[in-house]
């Protein structure tokens, strides 16, 4: 085999295959990315058996052939390069040369046989997002998936396709977020759960452009996701999504209008007298036309008021402050409102037309203690 | 006690003072920020024992008073406090309140009676340099101290005054880093080992302006600097330091002189075939107006040309990759001159006036092998 392609090129492309290159793994073929020149085209594939990814690589093919090269190695070598025209040479022992400018790298290869391709999905009803969506609807969801596999489904995220609307959803066990999208192409109702791990490394392909289309095809077993020269595939978590809609309430008795860089700055303040791990509450006091947020802890106390417009009934509630953070952090809104019911039941911050919610339950506080 | 400052004044003041706070110690008043404010200055003071700083903080006194307090919580409370007006007010108890805006902290102070200040320096014959300098030459040098406390007077650095000229010296066995500088006041001799640990913490500190000075005593058992409204001071490590004059040859075999840039990049990646820890030494072959890099490894292997301008015999040598990078790094000339003897001396990277001088010791490698 003998390619040349830029070294600009090469590292775009192999920085995108490494996203589902493993970090361990008892198949040393799977720590390699597989360059098939074999057709055409110049193809990387990584795939670790969960995720697959699959780019189209710019460059002259002088001669046809596969080989698999260890990722890391052949990474970091790409990355070091001069920024010049990169020449990738195989023999018929699979060492392989790697040359740019002056400069030579000879490394072992394998080849390409026991190496899984991406299984082949059916393209059936095609859901086309911008990137810039795609990417958002991650970044605004992601946090509140749970970290530990005890419940797998937790891990990833309900993407459900319903009346040309996309709803994704995750939760935790403590907090629910949701976002909305109307699609602007019909498309058939559908409901998938997809890993978590997944979304994170496919945002950070992503080109996060508007005019950037990600074109998404669920199938049974398997996610597709096709954009500019790329293919990334990924397993779906078997199994029935939680019923979230039944703790979607719209009542509510109080409702609160908030600055939300305010809100969050205080937060976040009062959140430097909590060590980790320690669940203190923020206890947050509201009345007309302000809101006290206060806490108390081993290291000191700290209490703010915030100007705020208020509708309904005075309230007294607690929060963990990282629920708050993390939800008010990927809220784009310079203004927010927050719903609430009593001190037992969960508050909602979302925006009128329901584009996002976020769901959060309160934390027990002894009020007698303040 | 009561003080008003400006937030900015307070997150800079606690940045500085925060360099001399103790990670872990068995004395918790070390832990603690000193704010004098009992003559009529405010003055904010921290002292692990070894290194101490004082830095004068802009603001005013309302009433005067002392308070020490815990240096990592009021350092975070600073830092996300609103950007305006702090008042910091203690009561008889020693609870201090912090406000700013709306913002208000409660946390517990100590009195500062346990508090150490700073040992008082006499200050004979001062060294006068640009702050630019300072932190240039400690950039320069600092990185071939020894890492491990074996033997103590290797983890610091020489700083030799002699013929009106500073000298910096480092080594860690393997390798000499100096520096020399030219003083503009006349200066009495003297020679001090000055703990790394100041240097690294004392170069976080500086401007880094050629405009900006700093003023450098040397006493029996402390060095002082002083800076703009701060004063670092620091012991000194007993002890005679290395005699390193007499390895320092000016004879050499071959001469060598090569783009800096260059000869960086080629290690640079040649030391992509090295695993950490593993000792492979890059094997440097000089010949008529070219070198050839060359590295082998269990990963693979690198070649490659860089065109030199040579005098003198050819010459084949082996050296670490690491500590030819952490020379060159540091110079900022395009074109380094390299003197060798011969495989089994030291070679020295130095410019025609010895303001800097790096030796640097070969590794044993068996050339029959390549």
């Amino acid at each position: 085999m003998k390619l040349i392609c830029p070294k600009s090129e090469l590292l775009k492309s192999v920085n995108i295959v490494m996203k589902a290159v493993p970090g361990k793994t008892t198949m040393p073929i799977l720590e390699c990315i597989l360059i098939d020149a074999s057709a055409n085209e110049i193809r990387f594939t990584s795939n670790d058996m969960e995720l697959g990814i699959e780019t189209i690589v710019d460059g002259t093919i002088e001669e046809k052939g596969i080989i698999a090269l260890d990722a890391k190695i052949f990474s970091e070598i790409v990355r070091k390069l001069p920024d010049n025209n990169v020449t990738i040479t195989t023999d018929e022992k699979l060492n392989t040369l790697i040359t740019c400018e002056k400069a030579k790298f000879n490394i072992p290869g394998k080849s390409g046989e026991d190496f899984s391709y991406l299984p082949f999905i059916e393209k059936n009803d095609c859901v086309r997002i911008s990137q810039f969506t795609l990417k958002e609807i991650i970044r605004q969801t992601i946090f509140s998936i749970a970290a530990n596999e005890n419940n797998k489904l937790m891990t990833g995220e309900l993407f459900q396709i319903e009346n040309n609307m996309l709803r994704v959803v995750s939760l935790d066990g403590h907090r629910i977020s949701i976002r909305k999208i109307a699609l602007k192409e019909e498309c058939a109702d559908k409901k998938v759960v997809v890993p978590g791990k997944t979304l994170n490394e496919i945002s950070k392909i992503l080109s996060g452009e508007m005019e950037d289309m990600v074109e998404i095809y669920l199938a049974e077993n398997h996610i597709l996701f096709e954009f500019d020269n790329t293919k990334v595939v990924s397993r779906l978590i078997e199994g029935d999504y939680f019923k979230i809609d039944q703790m979607l309430s719209s009542d509510y008795e109080t409702k609160v209008k908030i600055n939300k860089r305010e809100f969050l700055d205080c937060i976040d303040r009062a959140t430097l007298l909590v060590k980790e791990g320690d669940k203190k509450p923020i206890i947050i006091h509201i009345e007309d036309g302000s809101m006290e947020l206060r806490i108390d802890s081993q290291i000191g106390s700290m209490k703010e008021d915030i100007d705020i417009e208020k509708e309904g009934k005075d309230i007294l509630i607690g929060f963990n402050p990282k629920f708050l953070i993390d939800a008010l952090k990927v809220i784009d809104d310079e203004e927010v409102c927050i719903y609430l019911m009593n001190p037992k039941a969960p508050c909602f911050i979302r925006d009128e037309e329901e584009q996002y919610i976020y769901l959060i339950l309160p934390v027990n506080f002894n009020a007698v203690s303040r």
